[in-house]
């Protein structure tokens, strides 16, 4: 029956965080955040490294992939690197932006240096499947990369030789939507009293958040999709810096769910639970959770308690015709874009979830994270006298 | 690979939450609170228009059972009954406790006529596999009681008529562990640096919370496997009326994950959300997401957030031996024990989930119920000046 | 002793909150939202009315100031005033921001017509004494607007004939201190770590936050006094629309507090408690109470819980050199100025209060205000079951 | 006028926080836990150290007054002490508790001796006038005791020589109001709809917390003043181990403020805000502030935030006839009271501050307690990578 069926689901979700998988690895993409001197070097020391030190019984090691703007670098000295050593000709190659999104094939593996700045980079490099990613970190732990860097040489040997264990952190899709002009007239509906967003009257866009079915004689607005974005932490939608608070409907699987009166609201992955999420007051959500954390922030109402809903619901976050103020998106902290009256941002579950690479298990990794990061629940150690 | 498998995961969940259930309903049990007078004469009502309606092409009703303690009511008048109506005879019956934990498959359907805590009970009664519940509530709408009992004619007619739709509400096992005082002795982990309790030696018990391997040459504490309990809502562990805070150890599959000092420690499922858990500040969880709550109740540290974790993680809740004071539990607000230094308490995934009827749909259900009862971010609606 | 003292004070604090004033009230100046047509009405009637009620024994009303901006509006109609209603030309009179500011006297009484934005809108009018204020709402009670207008004959006749009774609302004075650039440099300093601003050399700026003698060997930064402002609600110092936290170090009597990593923080008086403060995660402040409260916006660490200060105390708000970004501050929600690295607030207590005439007591009228306004504790009623 | 009385009551509280005593101690009192065998040695150690160390220009040290538990202590050893050191026979004296509370007058001071348990239980002792408290903690900081043991001499020749800051921590009074059961009734309040206690008929009790006025045809039920109890942290208010949640009406200055439905309601002092108040999520507030905060402990509406009164309102917290279940209070966490229905506790102002010495200033010996003991915003601070 239907409980057998649940807890055969539940088994197979437990497994897949526990995986371990192992390939041969040909190439290696390094990314780092470009124009931090210090960066540039140790991307070349790591290049190198992964360049000459044999692997899977070759004489040589694997294939870098560097990012395009070094290859000009002083300081990377592509030319210096090609004399001293020859292997540097067929195996050290450059990235760019198109090559990620348009070969994604050619990765086999993805090395960050850095923040969790530069992991949440690779995430946007990636707008699709994405290559196992080993972060690192330079000294301070960071919620994503648990990996720390001057034991880069042991981590990449237990890499390439023993293969990884991965964490498939689950992304979501957003899509921006936004009001054609000319067609259509805003509506009121009924049950909530709030003037909404209604869905087209032509073929191009199938987009609807409210059945027309009950309100016909009222005329239709129409939305188009526009730019669309894979999130690895969290949507936030805010006031920017206008003076009045975000006036926002959120709908879920085209039901109308609450009207948010507050500096904003963030949409976030388990993985962002720790990021904006956490200091606008939500949960801390073990990354295997297939949920989306709702969190206001600064809400208006003293009630608005952050919510989980499943990630296998379709919001919209709308900014009603009744807003005083525009308001602004990003996405894990990029592309910021302004929504104006009658837009909506369409929030749906990713295909393609963001792996990185585990340095003991998925939970393990998670704990020392907040434990550090965050210093969940810590306390003062009483010390005893003598 | 893995993402698809997710991917699959994912849709099969969101699947599982909307399948209608038509069966053929031959007996229905009613389930309400003993001792209120007003509750027996609406079961009266309700048995004689199940028992008399014709259903299923029959001319009569079906079979109904009620608590075994209404046959000497005088309020519920059964000798009354047989006489008013003869079909009484054939089709009216008793339930007990025990028939519940026994004879679970002779119940097709559950109806509860009360509160939440009605149906807290009926979750209670059943400890395997449950039936169906329809929760009916006398005019305040609670988290699980939906159906408004002024409707119930209409209400029944249409779960036998058009089927129904229920949620499957998670629920997880408890189970207390309890030291066995002439084995063994406590050892202190190097790791933590607190006292634990250790696995056992002898094959009679078969429960392990840290490795043995690297504290080989410390004497063992064995604990016993004790009572058991299926929760709807939530564990609770507090101190009960002593002064002093609780120390409690917090460990999940075998890894320790914090050291609790707060006056208790809230376990819950999302159904349980609601209750104990949003009152100790924990956030709004969806009903079908599998994760559990574990939120701390007036904790010692200022940075210990709720926190949620997969519903396929085992937990151990332990009162470590440095504990100034033992704890006490209880089971969705029953069955209250106290754990001495050395015991604790696992949490396992159930196998038998809890069938509620849905009212509209689940999510539905669940954010009508938010809103009437706990007013979730609402406002205050602005008047408008004549 | 000391403790007789502290008893003493507590009691005159207590009776500063009842006392009744009655004065003869010779103009009332009528301050409300300019360019909102309804109001417009609403002013005209209610200058019509003050002007031509007997009051004191006299055969006209009290002189009424309306805004200078109505002079010429259509809808207020002055040249309609004059023919209808002889009084008009004798007792009607325009104010203007700088009569505010520089002929403070000349106005007994303040009455304010729409929301609190208005009675924020009148303290910034009055930067030192500020006249008794009656604030009416017209149809949603604010914070500050707790008499409805639909009343206001025999509210207003209540005030002349029997007194008042009022609220004195402590304002906070913020002095923004803006670097001198060619002088001086930063300083580390040794037991905090953090970069931070010097106390001058010569004798043009009085400001220091940090003691000198230690540190003499370093060259010192010259802060001057900018704009000031009198503060009714809150001073909130945010990172604008930058995509970075905002760093702030926060000092009070000179002494370093804490560095502040959040999205902002709110600095309020207990009368603002309910406005900015509350969304942030604040308490609700008793408006009698004298003291400061500090509430971080969206804070970095888990552990920055709001706090409440003397309102004796002297706060800085700085930004210091190490801050990535620069801020923004502003006060009530208006006069918004960029807060550039070595900038810093001065937030010191005013010598110039804030009456609003209460409709019952203090005590009432703001129990009243977060009951209405913020559903404070606000619950579901059990509904019988007939 | 109003505002310069409220300047002037302003710069009054400031200085009173700063002044600096300095008075000839002739008699000094050890507070300690009894039966902690390592403080009794400490305390021997400290008392011959203040006996024999020669002060204020006499050839001895100070009286100094010991538990009288210790007298016939074997580890303390009075005997040895009389052989040892002549001047005990004169000057080491021992105390009881009706010593403290009928002879508060002979001790100038008071040494403390272990954690914050042990200045509460001083608190406990003197329920009159206070002398100055210097606590000591043997290594781990409390909230209350700043003073290292380790450095006991040269803090008590500081104190000896140069005098003392004190930090007039303000106490509040519990008086415990009980029903008398023969003579009255409830009655139902129109305003609110509760159930409540009426203000007796005859002279023996003077207490009332309801008009009885406009409901003069009811009877009336009498309270009877019992117990009472100065506090310095907080006074309690909790469901005891019973299963419901604690049903209480809360009143300030007569008029009803709120109903609570929750596990229980804190109210404490600004010095008690650090306790359990901040557990149960209340903000910090600094000793300074004449406030008292009303901090719910689990509570049922999501809109319950904390609140701050003056600390010159008077409180009463009932136990209404339609609570289901009794309350327990305890005080400082002491002195458990049952509370049936029908009992109330009243809170007003203490005339008898509790004095403790500062270690620098009032403002910095309570972020050091802050920062050290809550890890109040403190954060992870970046390492730098070599």
């Amino acid at each position: 029956g239907l409980a057998e069926t649940t807890n055969c689901v539940r088994k197979i979700s437990k497994k897949l965080g526990q995986a371990r998988i192992q390939n041969v690895v040909k190439t290696v993409m390094i990314v780092t955040k470009p124009g931090d001197a210090r960066l540039i070097t140790l991307t070349r020391e790591l290049a190198l490294y992964l360049i000459s030190t044999p692997r899977f019984g070759k004489e040589h090691g694997v294939t870098v992939y560097v990012d395009k703007n070094l290859k000009d670098s002083k300081r990377f000295d592509f030319p210096g690197m090609l004399k001293s050593t020859p292997l540097v000709k067929d195996y050290l190659k450059f990235w760019t932006e198109e090559l990620c999104s348009e070969r994604t094939e050619i990765f086999n593996f993805v090395i960050t240096l850095g923040g969790d700045g530069t992991v949440l980079y690779t995430s946007w490099l990636f707008q699709q499947v994405v290559p196992p990613v080993l972060p690192f970190h330079l000294g301070s732990l960071g919620f994503l990369t648990n990996f720390d860097f001057k034991d880069y040489q042991a981590h990449l040997t237990n890499v390439m030789e023993k293969g990884i264990r991965v964490n498939l952190r689950m992304r979501f899709t957003c899509t921006v939507y936004r009001q054609v002009h000319n067609h259509g007239k805003a509506m009121r509906c009924g049950e909530t009293g709030e003037i909404m967003i209604q869905n087209p009257k032509d073929g191009e866009c199938e987009d609807s958040e409210h059945k027309c079915d009950q309100d016909k004689d009222l005329p239709c607005v129409i939305t188009k999709p526009g730019e669309s974005f894979e999130v690895l932490n969290d949507l936030v939608v805010d006031r920017g810096s206008g003076p009045y608070m975000s006036l926002l409907e959120l709908f879920g699987d085209d039901q109308h769910l609450t009207t948010v009166q507050a500096d904003g609201l963030v949409i976030s992955t388990p993985t962002g639970s720790t990021a904006y999420s956490v200091s606008a007051g939500g949960s801390l959500v073990h990354p295997e959770i297939p949920a989306l954390l709702i969190t206001p922030i600064c809400p208006h109402t003293l009630s608005f308690r952050p919510m989980l809903l499943p990630d296998s619901m379709e919001l919209r976050i709308c900014v009603p015709y009744n807003s005083r103020s525009t308001a602004w998106a990003s996405f894990d902290g990029r592309n910021r874009v302004e929504l104006k009256q009658g837009d909506h941002i369409k929030v749906t579950p990713s295909k393609y979830p963001f792996p990185t690479v585990c340095m003991e298990t998925q939970s393990i990794d998670w704990f020392n994270s907040i434990s550090r990061c965050l210093r969940w629940n810590e306390r003062e150690r009483q010390k005893s006298f003598v």
